[in-house]
């Protein structure tokens, strides 16, 4: 994208948000139009519905929109590319994310926005549960975004991270296609990941180091993590000062290797990049084995851009970014995966939620070529699909509440 | 309200919500149809708009749903008739609410319920502010609710308790036009008020006997609370348990009456219930002064009838019902009162303000007489004409952020 572009891009954006100051509102779903509807709606009427759910709580799903309904969470820790610029600044990120919500996944979500970064949120969040269905944690700085995400598992409804799930299911749904495309065995990959931030930690989780299900999914067996003072390996020092660092060191790089990026992608097959732009050269994806995947997903700008990665030999090449082929962006994933959750009324989201909705993303593409692994964000017919294979994934591993 | 009539009611509404599972929903103001859309109104054209409110975050009112939109916050300890139900069995009643401040006063309110009533909600609903332009407190039990609305009224956004405030205003405004009709003297009142929890202690504060400036509004100079264990008065054994009461023991009853509610009425002008059904009989309302005013408003059975008032000699009959004369309901001030706020990005909401919503609402009723000293809930001029009224209040007493 071009600077000019993106300065228009920025002052047509700031107007559409002063003229219409809100791009969410409220909206009623029954009629309002006369006394009778507010009889019916209110009082006197809604005393019933009251007296049911306290009789048994678990009837808010079916009398209100609790079922439909979704907090994204944020104290605006880790905004976009903004860094941390606190609750007020994240607002129309986490509205904008509303309206993906609504428009991909018919779900009602609100933004919760907490003033502050210092503010541990982990009880607000648990005592304004009762209204909604699922907790969408959003632009939170890893390490915290783990520790809040964790804390919240026991609450009775689905809390997603989506930077780092959302993110890990797409790359993971890339990834399945890439080695058909290449005729990679999964279970034999090399990969590299750059960045030990939420969407890395993530990743690597998912793609099956650290505490997965095997009978799930075939795991990666040989994964080397690169944050920016290098590899990751359990004789650096100072990995104690963040618990999440130490995990990664102690479950990955089980050859022990040191050094930096470059010495990492030397043989290996794949890159994954959630990291910072510009840090990946050609001459380092020609070390890499023969027909190398390369997914360079710093936004706006990856980590090599898809023409330089595709000119040294990459056979697979992806980015965040809508005007490259192959984008890889977890706006294909959260739509689907809450809205399976919700479905099945799930307690939480578990890997097998995550690793099905990563199959039917991937699966969605029904003869993936190098440049075409993913489906198109805006077509409406993915989250079906992932939302359909999520919700049985709900059903199949007991955290469903809904088994129809 | 016959008992079949009433048990319709509960069956119908019920059915209504199972059938929409949620009275509101969450919708797009903004175009989303195209990938230019999402560029606009998410990323990357968001991200300007968070470094404009980063840089300055009273930025928040221009650019996102801030200015617009209320937090319906409740924990449910105190809900319609129905008592302690908690924060989930609340839920209905909340988004019946949001319908209200949507249809009355295109407010977008969303409903924030706390699961327990040991809770304290105050670091909250602090922490969750950013988003809000203002906080309605609704159907939470005396003396926590006069608690929390104090300890929440730093937070720059106006908070309101409508059980308190809302019922106080519509109260004065039925009784200045009941003066008017009556040809009464409102500084002359002898005041009896029946009930001490939320509403009753804001409608004494209101009439002036707690802490009220004198010259916005002429102070009744004679009020008497009884609660169930009948008068207040200071030397009443176990005030001191309840800080409230004890407010209420010092500041009203100057002369010292003792005894029950019917001692209380005998002599006044004016009986304001918001206590329990049937516990005024004929005779006590014989006992008043010549013409009383009776606004029995226990809710759905008042404290006497209105027929049995008339028939006693009561010159005003007023009740919360619609399906009588002289509905005294606080749907008549909240829409209004946050309308206007919002419209002055008020920093709170104070006795001027509220002062003023009453006179308003009672200005709006051009010829009041005995059977119409209140505006029609539904007529949506009121709203307007409330609005305006606590704007310029805000701007004229210094509490108001624009003062256009």
């Amino acid at each position: 994208m071009k600077e000019k572009d993106t300065g228009d891009i920025y002052q047509e954006s700031l107007a559409l948000h002063e003229k219409y100051r809100g791009k969410i509102e409220i909206r009623p779903k029954v009629p309002v139009g006369t006394r009778h509807d507010l009889a019916m709606a209110y009082t006197p009427g809604v005393a019933e519905v009251c007296r049911a759910i306290h009789r048994d709580r678990d009837l808010a799903w079916r009398y209100t929109l609790k079922g439909n309904t979704v907090a994204i969470v944020s104290d605006g820790s880790a905004v976009l590319g903004l860094g941390n610029i606190g609750g007020y600044a994240a607002i129309p990120v986490m509205e904008g994310k509303a309206l993906l919500f609504k428009k991909f996944a018919g779900i009602d979500a609100f933004p919760i926005c907490f003033e502050s970064y210092h503010t541990d949120f982990v009880d607000e969040v648990r005592n304004i549960a009762p209204v909604f269905g699922g907790i969408n944690l959003e632009d939170i700085a890893a390490p915290k975004c783990f520790e809040v995400e964790e804390a919240l598992q026991d609450i009775g409804i689905p809390v997603m991270h989506d930077d780092q799930h959302g993110t890990a299911i797409t790359v993971l749904a890339a990834l399945l296609n890439a080695c058909r495309v290449t005729r990679k065995d999964f279970g034999d990959l090399r990969i590299v990941v750059s960045g030990a931030g939420a969407a890395g930690y993530a990743i690597v989780r998912l793609l099956g180091c650290i505490g997965y299900s095997p009978d799930v999914c075939q795991k990666v067996k040989d994964i080397i993590v690169c944050d920016t003072q290098g590899i990751i390996h359990r004789d650096r020092k100072g990995l104690y000062a963040n618990k999440y660092k130490f995990i990664l060191a102690d479950e990955t790089n089980h050859g022990g290797r040191t050094g930096v990026l470059a010495d990492a992608l030397e043989g290996s097959d794949v890159f994954i990049g959630v990291s910072a732009p510009g840090i990946v050269t050609g001459e380092m994806i020609r070390s890499m084995n023969d027909e190398p995947i390369v997914f360079a997903m710093a936004n706006p700008v990856p980590e090599i851009m898809p023409d330089e990665a595709a000119a040294a030999g990459a056979a697979v090449v992806g980015t965040g970014r809508s005007d490259f082929k192959n984008q890889i962006n977890n706006a294909l994933a959260f739509p689907g995966v809450f809205r399976g959750a919700l479905d099945a009324r799930a307690v939480r989201i578990n890997d097998d939620m995550k690793v099905a909705a990563a199959h039917a993303l991937a699966g969605y593409v029904a003869r993936p070529n190098r440049e075409h692994v993913m489906p198109a964000v805006l077509d409406r017919k993915v989250v079906r699909t992932v939302a359909e294979a999520v919700r049985k994934a709900a059903v199949a591993s007991g955290t469903a509440r809904e088994t129809g």
